[in-house]
């Protein structure tokens, strides 16, 4: 099931040009889900290093499971002993899964793609495998996720072939690329009606880096009438000004009553950008990964926590944060007046010692950071202020921490 | 300051043989300690793996720190800008710090003792460096730990010296090593007294497997008048039952009236005997370190997650358990009807996929079952049932998982 209620838009006024960011509101199976949101990625059924109960108390509503990485550990026939992804990892809220399509793409010359599907080789043991539509929506009914992603090809920027390898992909090659990601959306939805399977089926956007190949594969999807879509193909390494591009053209041209995600982006400034093209939901491994390479995000820019100006500096990460890092236990954040959150002087140390705690603590922040951020947006569009805090938001970044 | 309030002793009935061991509770300047206790070690200023917040939920009473390692990092420089190791590592309870002596003594042919002091080149950078007692207590007082240990070579079992390499320390060598360590004591409680460390500093008893060095040493050190004892230089590879033979020997000589610190020991089974002898209090590493290596305690025994059987296991480690591992946010063990706890079967999974949580979780569960069992034996000792209650703890343990 999926029910998706479009809340509130973002007009132009006498003094602002509006824009296409939206306020929404979806209701799955485990639960509703306030939008624009930011869902934390859980690969292997954990969001790494992050407890359920402190994605819980940092807000998070949804988060992700890869379909590709739970079919190969810790298997199916786990996963359905307990009746789904849910109860294999104490997460009892809404759950969104990809196809696998992604990771079957990252093996790179290791796969082989034919109209039927991909035949790999599993990374984890060696066995020969083979990933199509039906079976990607098997997995998936098996995992009992809330939504369920379709099978595609997801078109790189470069080419893997060994032919074209590291040249931009053709208009060719990325309208045959898209064609078969419809074709094979199709056969999603079919095996997914016939599984019976209750949840809400999502198609995605391919064509590149052309906006007329975009129009197409929205074009078919459209007449599929998939319950939500999906934007794939960015952030897959194109300059950032292309992906705005394209992102500028198909984010306004989504169906205004269905849910619109884009998928693996990206910095906080992306979100925001992506949110006033029309976005509701993202999910990114930036912040959990960041987290455990040191870099930690705050309100007014960036922070290398490695750096040895935070040696002995007493204050938290950020100083407007309530995360369980920044503010501790009482949640009061530092510019409130709380003193109960960790120092970057210890998130230094933690870090130079490689102790555990300093990825635990810095991935609960870097999760919170883009949480809030979300939290803040849906309270600027409620509110009718999503210009302002936009404005806000770029001159805190811009500040420097 | 400490106050120590002998509350319960364990006496013979018609029926039972009694035993050595007490209830205690001991005032630091930090709170109160019921004893005996087990204390959760946290090297670098944490303890592996687990957030404050879990340790106070889990009824950590007070935690370790180690002087050595936290002299090398963060260094005193940072540790005293917070005015001291509590505010650095956001744990308001108790703290106890050892004084070095052992982690100098284990860089083995990188140190040279003498009467002064021990000289070393530091494992984190190569600076030359200089331990002493004094130097020592300087640093204890900076961390601002509510008890200090007292500098003491800690005797092998089998000799680290070049010349006697793996040979059972002898006589004269263990002779030697305890009388520098009650020379030591004495310079080390006279610069305590002249820092006006407001804490309490132990003394400890070396001597190593000769009872009659430990003797000479107890009284050494009784005749100094340390406000608490603790017992070193066991659990340093000898065997098993030398172990015992020392412990029951210098356990029921401890004084009465002050507390007794079994140092760096060791099993559950361990903990009982020493209890049974009349220790208050525990400290090990065994808990988190088997955590991250995948060996689980449980009121039935230890147990393995990396082995296959547990691979579909719905139950949690521990069934009788209520850690958040175990029984979740809920607290209610699986035998009381609880299903809140992660199962084995996703612990095994998490171990399998190296993911973070994995450690995370048990850390919390093996950290849990140690405090555990000595609520449960300070229970035992005041409900007058201990020895009902080792007898219960032997068959359990005996029946396996």
């Amino acid at each position: 099931m999926l029910k998706f209620d479009l809340l509130k838009t973002d007009p132009a006024t006498a003094t602002y040009a509006g824009s296409h960011a939206r306020r929404g509101r979806m209701t799955l199976q485990h639960g509703v889900v306030e939008t624009p949101i930011f869902m934390p990625v859980g690969t292997y059924g954990t969001v790494k290093g992050v407890m359920p109960r402190s994605l819980e108390e940092m807000g998070a509503q949804i988060i992700l499971g890869n379909t590709f990485h739970l079919w190969m550990r810790p298997g199916l026939d786990i996963v359905q002993q307990f009746g789904g992804l849910h109860a294999f990892e104490k997460w009892n809220k809404p759950i969104l899964t990809d196809s696998g399509g992604f990771q079957v793409w990252s093996l790179g010359e290791m796969r082989k793609i034919s109209e039927e599907g991909v035949r790999f080789s599993s990374p984890v043991n060696g066995d020969k495998l083979f990933l199509t539509p039906e079976i990607s929506m098997q997995i998936q009914t098996t995992l009992n996720s809330d939504i369920v992603m379709q099978f595609d090809e997801c078109t790189p920027y470069l080419s893997i072939d060994p032919k074209t390898k590291g040249q931009v992909i053709t208009e060719q090659e990325a309208r045959n690329s898209m064609a078969l990601s419809l074709r094979w959306a199709k056969r999603c939805q079919a095996e997914f009606a016939g599984l019976e399977n209750p949840n809400a089926l999502f198609g995605i956007v391919q064509g590149g880096m052309f906006t007329h190949l975009r129009d197409e594969s929205l074009a078919g999807l459209e007449a599929l009438d998939f319950p939500g879509i999906a934007i794939g193909g960015l952030s897959v390494g194109e300059p950032k000004a292309e992906m705005m591009r394209v992102l500028q053209h198909v984010g306004p041209r989504l169906p205004a009553h269905k849910p619109h995600y884009l998928m693996g982006v990206g910095t906080p400034e992306d979100l925001i950008a992506g949110v006033q093209n029309g976005i509701d939901m993202f999910d990114c491994v930036m912040p959990t990964r960041n987290a455990r390479n040191g870099t930690l995000f705050s309100r007014f820019g960036d922070l290398k926590i490695r750096n040895a100006r935070h040696k002995a500096d007493p204050q938290p990460i950020d100083t407007t944060c309530t995360c369980h890092a920044c503010a501790g236990a009482s949640g009061i954040s530092w510019d409130e007046g709380g003193r109960d959150g960790f120092s970057r002087a210890y998130l230094h140390h933690l870090d130079r010692c490689g102790e555990m705690l300093g990825p635990m603590l810095t991935s609960i922040h870097n999760l919170h950071y883009y949480l809030n951020l979300m939290r803040e947006v849906r309270a600027a569009l409620d509110a009718g202020t999503f210009g302002d805090y936009v404005a806000q938001f770029q001159r805190d970044r811009a500040r420097g921490v």
